[in-house]
Parts: C-alpha cells; sequence; structure tokens
C-alpha cells in the first residue's frame, strides 16, 4: 500500500467541525445526541444582518454562486500539457451532489484552446456518400426533430495518471475529468433523413472547427444508433468551452470522440485514421502493440465523499457518496467495501437510473476514529463487473494512459484525513 | 381575442434568418430542399479564427455562457412591486430546452432582498411538540440519510397579471416564475427521527432567517411526506437567491412556502395564520370570501416556441416545444390545438416523465403564413385536465392574482411574429 502527499485541508471546514463539535454530534444511530435548547437562549444564533435589505433581483441578472463557495472551481494541473491551450480543467466532483454538473464546474479539455464562433456564422456541413451535399444554419438544425437525453462525458485519461502508480492525491484531478448534463438536439439519423445516405456509408468522420481541427471517425452502427448535433446542455446554449454553439454528442464514448464546435460531418467507406485515433488515443499493451478504437467507457465508479479533499472531521454516522456509470447502459447496483475489497454491502442507488448517465449512490457508515480503505464498484446491465487494478493490470499491462476504470481505494487515516492508496 | 402590443424581435434572430434562406428551408416534409454545396467553395465558411489559438484552461474556473448569449438572462418588471427587494426576476424559460433550468437561470422572488449567509454560522433550530429541541450546524444535516430529486418550484402568481385581461405580451413574464432543478437533501421525516415528535404535531412552522423572516404554516401530512431541507441544486450549493445555505423544498406546492434560508421549524397543534397564508396568498373569490391554503399548484404548461419572443421567420417544418407540469404527481399526457382550442393533436413527451418535475413536450408542424391561434393542455396523472379560461373563471371569478393554471393562447400572425392573446 502506497500513500501519497495529502492535500490541505478546507479552512472551512474546520470551522464548522468546530461549530458542530460546540454543539455535539449527531446521534441518530444511538450515539451522542446534539446538545438540546436552552429556552433562555432563544432565539439561538440570530445574526445583525436579518435586521437588513439584501439586494434587489436587479443585482444579477445571471446568478452566480455564493461568495463562500469560491474553492468549488475547475482546476487544472500545470505540469500536464506544454501549456493551457492544450490542457484540461477537472471537474470538483467531490463537492458535487445529484448527478447533474453544473454548466460552470463541467471539466473542458481542449487541443487548441476554446474557439469562439458567432452562431449567426455557424455552419454544417454534411458531405461524403450521401444522396445531397448539404450546408445547415443553427436555426435550421433547430428545425428538425428534437432529442433531449442526460449523457456523462468522460475523457479516455480519465484516471490515466494512476496506471503506473498513483500520483495525485485528489478526487478532483484522478477522477474529475468527467461531467454529467442532459443534451438537446437532433440525431444524426433524423438528420440524414435530409441528406440521404449512400449504402457504401461505414464510417462518419467528424470535424471541428477549433485551431486543432479535431477529427474523429465513428462506425456507422453508432452514428445512427444514438449520436447527436447538440446546441443546448442542462437547458441553456452549450458553453463556449463545451463547443458552443454545436457540438457532436457520442453517448458513452470516449470524450475525446464528442467534436466541439463541429463543422463538418463526412460519411465514408472506412475509418480516416487521424491523428487522434492512431497516434493518440490507443491503449499500449504489455507485448508493445496498440489497442485501436477503443471507444466505450466500460462501467466504473467514485466514492466522492468521504475523499482526500473530503475528510471525516466527526466520529459517528456519516453518508458515503459517490457516482457510478456505464458507457454500456445502466448501473445496475454498486457495491461498497469498508475493509480494502475483503467484504462488500450493496449501497443505494438514487433514481432515476438512465442509460449512459452518471448514477448517484450513497451508504450510511459509522466511523469511530479506526483505519479504513473503503472501495466501490459498480456492475452494468449487461453484468459486467468493474475490475480491480490487478485484473485490469494482468489483462492490459501498465503502459496505458487511457480507459482505466478500475477500482480506486481511499485510506481513512485514524485523524480522518483520507489518502488515495494503491492495494496490492 | 384582445390583442396586446407587440415585444421587440431579437437581432441576432433576424440574421440567422437572412442566413438561412440565402441557403434555402428546410425540406425534410417534401418542401425546399437547402442549397446542395458547391465544390468550389469547399471548404465552406472557414472563419479566420480557426487558425488562431483560442483560451486556455486556466481562463475560466468557473465557467459563463458565451458573450453571443447575453441576452439570456433574467428579467423583473419595474412596476410590479415597490423595491426590487421585495420583487421578482422571471425565468427566460422561452430561451430554454429540455426540463433542468441551469442555476443562473432559476427565477428568484424576495420580500426582503437576498440573505448572504456564512455557512460556518449557519443553525437549523427544530422545537415545539418534539421530544427534544435540537440546533443543527449544515455539517450535522449532511450526516443524515441523504434524498435526491428533480422538483419544479411555480409561484403561486405566475401568470396572475393575466387574470383580469393579459397585460405582458411575452413568455418570460407570462410564465417564468417557474423553475426545476435536482435537489439535494434531507427529508423532514429523517430529521425528526433525531428530534422526535409529538402526537399532537399537525402543523409544521418554517421560518427563514431573511430580513422578512418568512414564515409559513404546512400541514403535518404534507411535511412528512416529501418535504425537505435542501443544500444543493443541480449538484452544486444552492445559490444564495434560492436560500444559501440551506431552504425547504415543498413539492408540488406554491413556491413562497418553500422558505429559503430557513432557520427554525416548529411542530405546532394548528396553523400559525402567518401574514403570508392570511393577508397574502389567499385567492379572493367573486362572493368577496377567499380561499386559503391553496397550496397544490395543479396542472398546467406552456408553449415556449413559437412564443411572442420566439417568432416563427421561416416557412415550412417547425417543431413546437414547452413545458408541462403538475403538483399532484407525473404529466401523463399534453394535447396541442392549431386551431384556438377546436381541434387537439398528443404531443411526444421527452423523458423522464418524473413526479411533481417539468415535463419536455414537442410536435412538429407546418407553418405556410397563415394566421393560427395555439394552445397546449397539460393531464396529468389524476386525470386532471388543464381548464380553458373560461372554466377556470366560472369557478373562481376574476379577483384572484394566484393559482392562475388556465390555457394560454399565442397567435401566430401572418408575418411570423408571436401575440399573447385571450380568446372568448
Amino acid at each position: 500500500m502506497t500513500k501519497k502527499a495529502r492535500p490541505p485541508i478546507d479552512g472551512n471546514r474546520r470551522k464548522i467541525l468546530a461549530g458542530s463539535l460546540a454543539l455535539g454530534t449527531v446521534g441518530i444511530t444511538g450515539g451522542n445526541v446534539f446538545g438540546q435548547v436552552n429556552p433562555e437562549n432563544l432565539p439561538p444564533n440570530v445574526p445583525e444582518w436579518t435586521s437588513y435589505l439584501g439586494d434587489g433581483v436587479d443585482v444579477t441578472p445571471y446568478g452566480l454562486p455564493s461568495e463562500f463557495e469560491e474553492n468549488v472551481i475547475r482546476r487544472n494541473v500545470e505540469w500536464l500539457t506544454a501549456t493551457t491551450e492544450s490542457s484540461v480543467n477537472f471537474t470538483p466532483i467531490q463537492d458535487l451532489e445529484g448527478f447533474v454538473t453544473p454548466n460552470g464546474l463541467c471539466f473542458e479539455r481542449h487541443h487548441g484552446g476554446v474557439a469562439i464562433i458567432n452562431p449567426n456564422d455557424y455552419r454544417l456541413m454534411i458531405n461524403g456518400l450521401v444522396d445531397r451535399e448539404m450546408i445547415f444554419t443553427l436555426n435550421d438544425i433547430k428545425r428538425f426533430p428534437q432529442t433531449n437525453k442526460f449523457y456523462f462525458l468522460e475523457c479516455a485519461a480519465n484516471g490515466g495518471m494512476e496506471w503506473r502508480g498513483a500520483q495525485l492525491n485528489g478526487c478532483q484531478f484522478t477522477f474529475g475529468m468527467i461531467h454529467n448534463v442532459q443534451y438537446t438536439g437532433v440525431k444524426i439519423s433524423d438528420l440524414i433523413k435530409e441528406t440521404g445516405l449512400k449504402s457504401k456509408a461505414k464510417w462518419m468522420l467528424a470535424e471541428g472547427s477549433d485551431s486543432a481541427g479535431l477529427t474523429r471517425s465513428i462506425p456507422i452502427e453508432k452514428a445512427l444508433e444514438d449520436c447527436m448535433i447538440v446546441w443546448a446542455m442542462n437547458g441553456e446554449a452549450i458553453r463556449p468551452e463545451q463547443g458552443y454553439p454545436a457540438r457532436l454528442v457520442v453517448p458513452g464514448w470516449e470524450g475525446n470522440m464528442w467534436i466541439k464546435w463541429i463543422r463538418r460531418i463526412e460519411f465514408g467507406d472506412k475509418p480516416y485514421m487521424t491523428r487522434e485515433e492512431t497516434s493518440k488515443y490507443t491503449d499500449l499493451l504489455r507485448d508493445g502493440k496498440a489497442r485501436m478504437f477503443t471507444w466505450v467507457m466500460e462501467a466504473k465508479s467514485v466514492i466522492t465523499n468521504p475523499s482526500p479533499e473530503k475528510p471525516l472531521f466527526d466520529h459517528g454516522l456519516h453518508q458515503l457518496r459517490g457516482l457510478a456509470w456505464s458507457g454500456r447502459g445502466r448501473i445496475n447496483r454498486v457495491d461498497v467495501s469498508f475493509d480494502g475489497g475483503k467484504n462488500w454491502r450493496t449501497a443505494q442507488m438514487h433514481g432515476p437510473v438512465l442509460k449512459k448517465c452518471l448514477t448517484r449512490f450513497s451508504i450510511p457508515f459509522e466511523w469511530h476514529g479506526e483505519e479504513i480503505l473503503i472501495q466501490s464498484r459498480a456492475i452494468d446491465e449487461t453484468g459486467y463487473v468493474q475490475p480491480t487494478v490487478k485484473e485490469l493490470q494482468d489483462i492490459r499491462g501498465v503502459n496505458s494512459i487511457y480507459h482505466n476504470n478500475s477500482i480506486a481505494t481511499w485510506l481513512i487515516n485514524n485523524n480522518g484525513t483520507v489518502d488515495n492508496v494503491r492495494l496490492g
């Protein structure tokens, strides 16, 4: 078991702890009870500002988080890439609840920075093995039948730094290349009703209009099954860093294929073998060969709380919570271990449980200062069980960067701090 | 039929129209087809910025909408209230898709402005007819079992200005006192496992810590059925204007009861008859008597597109879309009329269809420049059918402000502009 350096603990949480202890701790499992109210002190804790008017509705036409939440932000790792234009901002999943990721906190990964596109100038071209090569405006696209779906988007490299030994002691940097929003858009299968599609068409090329011109090949079966061109996320226009005004959605498959600022779709009879599916986004195996076209994001899960950024401050009852997902469909079950994988308990899943969408799970547990190793494992509707590190490495070796969906382990120390550790 | 003054039309949309017409119009129902691509012009429309790197990931730790979406904001009506601290900011529902309302666009209504509360100072007191009067910190509350649920929140006065003749020609001001997010919190029924509850307790008082000290009574059956104290909306901490760090959620019931910045819950044996349930939030009937305790928001719907702010620019195929909801449970069906209520077609509902949650619906239609009257009506799982204006007024008269859930009518004019009109 290898420990990593512990990150600083949020000062605010320390203060909350102090307040909590002063009043006693939760006793709903029969432990200590909260302090009862002394009638002489009623009403308790009335702050001075209760006497004053707050801001009116003219102050925030577009609302923002509380000033006390300034620590809940996307973060990047300076040494990870040569420039910030080709880097990644990780979602602070340790701070989130439910399964919706707020748009402002959705992780972003660019190959040439954020393209800024005036929607009036936006065009989508469809060419290649179609009956009619066509160009659509954004307004045109919105006149097609519409689909609304929640989907997770995970970068193929999420957790990639863990392959050869854990390097970052945080939930955000180890699992934060994922987000989950409700998309609104048009299916590729509806768009091609307008262009026609020749029977020889077996592959779809998607091309972005960012300066990297990011381009990927997608087999026609997937393109017609559930891929979409979307213009909205969580109800509003898709954000600039997510491809405004339109991106491709490839449900359950690696994020790199979800072409942002999409400008062109071409249909062909073979894969296009672009840079991003040959020199990158392949998995190097033990024998030096590379797996190519490893699109699906297999079942995976993470415990978001407790986690390295979310230590335990009190003995007694806690609600362990986390997220599970599978690129193959619904999550059927999530198990949690409190002893490093020897015994497993089934967690509660919070509905709706949707296909290729994050599922929130939780399970209560008591902690009284002992060292424990906590793990979660996801089982999806195909019966696939999230593998251990050893099971994955036995098959894939240790050269990979992408598609690490192995079970992670957090160590809860005696003092309540939490470390990202590695078993076996 | 009474017409109202038409609002200005968004300049951007006019420009999109021009672009679209230049290329031809959508033909997926057999009308005109888009212009086919001239190979000499390929690749089309490559903007200059494609050659340049965009912003890197260090620029927006908390992301914001595109600069081109600056028109998609909450708006207030200056003459509606004496001050902006006691006013309302309406959700721009005409600009939204799906059923999630982004946190920054959720309507807000205050009685004393936005209270700013340091979460370290936050306390929730539970007193009255309980076995143990107790005070909880925010951290304490998070140690209870957690619930994640999507719910709509609608102000009782949504559409209230329409009772005595329509006055505002916009979807935002007529229907925008509603939002729909995923909440995370603890059920009241779980909290009282800790405090105990005496058998005489029949009502729950909820008290806010804003300068208005907003206070409402809730019958015990409802409090224990599905009411929650929540600290997160759409995954992140609840926003200041929605009650940061914690608010009450009263699913399906009028928004005024969803006490923000909640500081105290008291259990008693009768309603507390506060200002906000006696002099306000009652419905004045024809005979001068007032209906009191009219909590449930009955089934209702709105066509968001087309609407006064979303005119039609092209002849041919369009996707009519809208939202339906019911405080009594799921929406079973949504009907749309294109002839002022004579004939009805069943719209498609976009899942998941959840209890007391907005449901997105859509239906395709063709428009070729004729004047048409469009309406939608919601039917919920109890069989209740959203009433016409006449049906509602026959029962309730015209003195009410609150609980107007009657069917609305938009008139599409020959030139594609849309007006809020009143039939009969």
